[in-house]
């Protein structure tokens, strides 16, 4: 019996990624492994069933989850769906490891090996397995996107018979791969980008793409490529310093991200109502508590006249692409493990173990198990 | 006592834009004229009343129709507010001159000089004053943006740590100044672009744009920068080699539009049909019935798994530099008969007396009076 790869509908509601995309499809097959698919698992990316090539079809998710021996998945499963797992089975996705006891616990009874891609060790060669990368790229996109479409103003310059139209000022604050992203989107388009992140290193990015960087005189170079959090002297000194960027921009998308933590209020009440009539706000980080104070996940609010845009799961506005690029980084991850239709998982591969959330019936993350006190 | 130029917030429910804006609320007043504004006329377009000068305000916009010497705006009085305009006065802005016997009646009863800059001759001198293409120059621009916010792909090709994405296909039919625009945008944000248009002399605009013209073997060079309608035959020819183009791409933008007439239906129900999963189309000629089958005006439309956008009113989803578009364009036109406080228009001038739908008592563009059967 060949190792089985089983992918479903993605259950949380509006999620509209799949785990796994024809071409990866493809790979997987190519080394032995057969493909368990529930019908239609990536009709909400356009991807069509018939193009999985020799897949297995069934109805119901239940049956993919009861036989798979490695299911892939984007978003976490809820206890229910997790207690359908066959038992000693491989669960490969993102698991919001941090956020609940209980779903740990359960994925430990039953003896589920689960990795988890927040845990990917931030290393070169994880950096192909990197889904948070990936998706935060597209997201970046996006919220430049979101921003354009919704300013009163063009971005570019624009000159025509009667005059010139001067260029939108776009600030984005978080330099990140999704920073990054927006950034150089905002650029594209042609407005006048200005980019401000803790870390001092992100200048040379910011500048590299043509965009300005906004010199608070803080730094927070932090661990693992994310920013610590500052102290409550340096915020005043960067709130100072930020609060002009952002009075004089028309656009201001931010994206500062804490890893399984609050995401930082960075922008205060005070600093939006300075902001100029018809800006406009993206707050990538609107589903962790949101960069902006006002932002509201989901929502499009009004702050005197300036629009404050908090979008949720925006990756899954862009699936077909944000799917091939998650299929790819979950193949790149696992894929070295499977031979001759055949799973052997080596421990000591530091990428493997480092993302590894339980493991027979042991929970294997260190961090995770001291943050939930298992 | 100097000429009065008025100016209202506008009457058309959703419509954002403005006929003055600040910048150009000072020329007037440099030229003598007085300024009468209704409070709150530009808080749509984010202009706010003390950033116009030493404008009168009022707080009803009837008092500005009764007492203003010149009325500007953007979208036609309804039968009652033309009411209200004091006889005699002037009328500038966008009158839909083709669209009510009744309104251009209304007009000439009343003695108002009316000028629709619907109506400007097509010539050299008058593109500063070009009202249509300015305001399509938006509409082209954010067409691109609805397109690349709607697509479940990325616009640009993008390279990641686990590969490549290859960029989207955008194609543009109709390759006037929204259409180029289209084009500009879409290029800008990264894609691969095509353009197709029935006038062969298009080509050249297209490719200086880096797009690639879609050659169907079809001309229909018209008159005053606008196509001729096509015969059956032509038709067929174009439907076939378009058809293909329109079947390998991700996003569609269509902006064929005849003035004063139904929009010609070039995308037929069997080439959305062809198209990818996945693929977006936007309809710039919503409003006048749409160049693709299936467009609903203001309705995101599925058919199938092709999304159809049939937006509305595009300009004023950009409505600051929408405003100043516009209110250039109209000082541009009739700034030149103002001095010293004084109107004085000349009827020799070519493109005062082109624009020129009613006059002291009488319908003074022939084109519209035959058509109306005035």
């Amino acid at each position: 019996m060949p190792l089985v790869i089983g992918v479903t509908k993605e259950f949380t509601p509006g999620e509209r990624r799949v785990a796994l995309v024809p071409d990866v499809a493809k790979k997987y097959q190519g080394l032995g492994a057969a493909l368990l698919l529930q019908a239609g698992a990536g009709a909400s990316a356009y991807y069509r069933d018939e193009d999985y090539g020799a897949a297995e079809l069934v109805a119901d998710a239940s049956s993919v989850l009861k036989k798979a021996d490695v299911v892939l998945q984007v978003q976490p499963l809820s206890m229910d769906d997790l207690n359908e797992l066959k038992p000693g089975s491989v669960l490969v996705g993102l698991q919001q490891p941090w956020s609940s006891k209980e779903r740990v616990e359960l994925l430990r009874q039953k003896g589920i090996t689960c990795f988890a891609l927040e845990l990917l060790p931030r290393i070169s060669r994880a950096q192909s397995m990197d889904v948070l990368s990936s998706q935060a790229a597209v997201a970046g996109y996006e919220c430049a996107l979101i921003a354009a479409d919704h300013s009163p103003k063009f971005f570019p310059m624009l000159t025509y018979a009667a005059g010139t139209i001067r260029p939108a000022k776009v600030l984005v604050i978080g330099a990140g791969v999704a920073g990054l992203q927006a950034i150089a989107t905002a650029k594209r388009l042609g407005a006048m980008v200005s980019g401000y992140d803790v870390r001092p290193e992100t200048k040379e990015q910011i500048e590299s793409l043509g965009a300005k960087f906004v010199d608070t005189g803080v730094s927070a170079a932090g661990t693992g490529g994310y920013a610590r959090e500052l102290t409550d002297d340096e915020k005043r000194q960067q709130a100072e310093k930020l609060g002009k960027a952002i009075a004089e921009c028309d656009a201001l998308i931010t994206t500062a991200a804490i890893p399984g933590k609050k995401a930082p209020v960075i922008v205060s009440a005070e600093m939006v109502a300075r902001m100029k009539p018809g800006s406009v706000v993206v707050d990538m980080a609107a589903e962790t508590g949101g960069n902006v104070a006002g932002t509201m996940a989901g929502e499009k609010t009004w702050v005197g006249e300036t629009l404050i845009i908090g979008p949720t799961n925006i990756p899954s506005r862009m699936p077909v692409h944000a799917s091939e690029m998650y299929a790819k980084n979950l193949f790149n991850f696992i894929s070295p493990f499977i031979k001759d239709g055949a799973l052997a998982l080596d421990w000591e591969d530091e990428v493997l173990a480092g993302a590894c959330l339980t493991h027979a019936g042991e929970v294997r993350h260190a961090g995770v198990k001291q943050a939930l006190g298992l």
